[in-house]
């Protein structure tokens, strides 16, 4: 009854801590979560009604291949439906790509350091992750480049990059992909794509075109308020989407988060509206960081990623006692950073109200500054 | 970019044709589904309000491991919490498993034929599925014993069996047990569990306190009728949930579907409700099917094989045409039979009538019989 030998020891992943359990284990009422970047303003009004559609189908299973959903995002994305895959979370996507494309001894690049789940992904396939150190925060395209090797099957490229926010320019992704050999799959992932404003920001739906070795991951679990349902998804060249509904579950997106997901793409004044509000907020609170004299990294997300200049663990202990959640850099790397994410106008004061206790605590601000 | 040696020309999933599927393409309004084994009650009345609580929180991901529903289904069990693992329906808890305890070239028993899904996630682990035929419809445990080899790493037993809805007891899987060697993990898939009656059917969970090398998988998607939220459970040793937790997607369970299972457990008075209409549907059926002369298969689950004596997908068209889904056991590995789920009365007697037309039409019973 031994695992297998890749997973023995593997870590379980630690999600931010959920609201309900600071509630219940510090006895708070009023808790912010800050930690998991989901959206302060929660989700278009438009989905709760659209629940109702489904009250009589609880018993029946969803249709596994989400076409209405899929037909829907392509007409958004002017993309044919063929190209699209529905997953669990866009998690389940990056799970399905590494069940697909990797054997034991597959190489996979990724940047040191960006989102965990690819790496745990590649371990349990039995692959080996092959780490690139970010340069400045950033992915470093040219030195990841140079890391493929003819073992290398998939390359990761998580723009804006989670947990420091910086993102890769068009020029420099498309130059990337152009120096690759064609064994290797690329995914971008774009979690955040919704919330990028800056005009270098890839267009990448339009590299698509030329490159069927990308795949590119959004969801409906960030700007779009929807993470409690777990809709994510997939572009990529339709042999490739073929040969991950080849190791996808057959039902694996739920009905009602079908639902929510059309609900919630339909409203895009709402995620219009987001997007605004979390650049106010950014604004907002790089704005205190720079008067504080605390690094940070450029913000391309709905998180901020910025050195507190002590272990991390103090300030996020010191906030957690105070009902703010944050992501301690701890665990990510990071070991004097805090991840915090934006949130609505109250929520960032609240924040950086208490963030300013912090720093007096510590001496670094004054009392009455 | 080639997908993994062990996935080449894997067949993708073909589930039971969706009801919106059907009225699309044949253009009708009424249509029965009863391929895909649904609560044709739906489920119980209290899960639509529970989700209203649920309704601020759309945006904030889910308990990853369910802490609530593992407490309340551990009460319900009479189970220590560490021993439930939740997934993304049942078929998650599949997929864990093969990928938790599966290396290329480990070998896997299972019966000749059985719910295909192990197969599929054997595969894609690049392990060999062993075959062991079933015995007038039946597991046949003492051949399966005889197919474990030092390479066997997991026992599949689905119980009943899908498609043939057959079981085995208690003294029987015990004596299984009994004869395997300590590496091999037993898989005792009790989906239809609530749906059985017989009072041979294994009390598995008095097995677990004795063998820690099985895990039993339930679900929320069949008696409890929450097949669109997807939530199944396995019940393990607390070490082999721990590795099943090391390959588990952080955020697998839905948090309206963590909510909705919460409810539906809640009220076990629907689900005797729905087991004692089901027994009354199956006597129904197998009446008439006797009357007909027809062979079918012990029914413990919530749907009957039986053996039309023509290609079975003459009476599936049949019965499609009529606006009654059932599922074709040419895909099933029995070329000659229908799988049909137990629906409502009306449903029952709707699909009797048809079935009739279609032995008329075919000239087995007279037109006036």
């Amino acid at each position: 009854m031994k695992p297998k030998a890749s997973i023995q020891g593997l870590a379980v992943y630690q999600p931010g801590k959920p609201l309900e359990e600071v509630k219940r284990e510090l006895g708070l009422d009023e808790v912010i979560k800050l930690a998991s970047n989901e959206n302060p303003f929660g989700c278009s009004s438009e989905v709760w009604p659209a629940l109702a559609e489904e009250k009589d189908h609880f018993h029946l299973y969803p249709e596994g291949t989400a076409p209405e959903l899929r037909e829907k995002l392509a007409e958004h994305l002017e993309a044919d439906p063929r190209r699209i895959i529905l997953g669990n979370g866009s998690d389940e996507i990056v799970q399905m790509i590494a069940r697909a494309y990797l054997e034991p001894g597959a190489e996979s690049v990724m940047a040191d350091l960006t989102f965990p789940r690819y790496e745990t992904a590649i371990r349990i396939e039995g692959g080996i992750p092959v780490k690139v150190p970010l340069k400045d925060g950033t992915h470093d395209l040219e030195a990841m480049a140079q890391a493929v090797t003819a073992k290398t099957r998939i390359v990761w490229v998580c723009n804006p990059n989670n947990p420091t926010g910086t993102i890769v320019s068009h020029g420099a992704l498309s130059q990337f992909l152009d120096q690759l050999p064609e064994h290797v799959l690329v995914v971008v992932d774009e979690a955040y794509y919704e919330y990028v404003t800056d005009p270098s920001y890839p267009d990448s739906l339009s590299l698509l075109d030329y490159n069927p070795q990308i795949i590119i991951l959004r969801t409906f679990s960030k700007i779009y308020g929807l993470a409690a349902f777990r809709v994510g998804y997939g572009i990529g060249h339709p042999d490739v989407i073929n040969e991950l509904n080849r190791v996808r579950e057959p039902f694996n997106v739920n009905r009602l988060a079908q639902q929510a997901a059309l609900a919630a793409l339909k409203d895009q004044t709402f995620v219009t509206y987001c997007c605004n509000q979390n650049r106010l907020g950014i604004k907002k609170i790089t704005n205190k960081l720079d008067e504080w004299g605390l690094h940070y990294f450029p913000a391309h997300g709905n998180f901020i990623l910025f050195d507190t200049g002590f272990p991390a663990n103090e300030a996020f202990d010191y906030l957690l006692r105070q009902g703010i959640i944050v992501r301690s850099g701890q665990a990510l790397g990071f070991p004097t950073y805090i991840r915090v994410s934006v949130g609505t106008e109250e929520q960032n004061s609240r924040f950086l109200e208490a963030y300013a206790l912090f720093l007096k605590e510590k001496g670094k601000i004054h009392a009455n500054a």
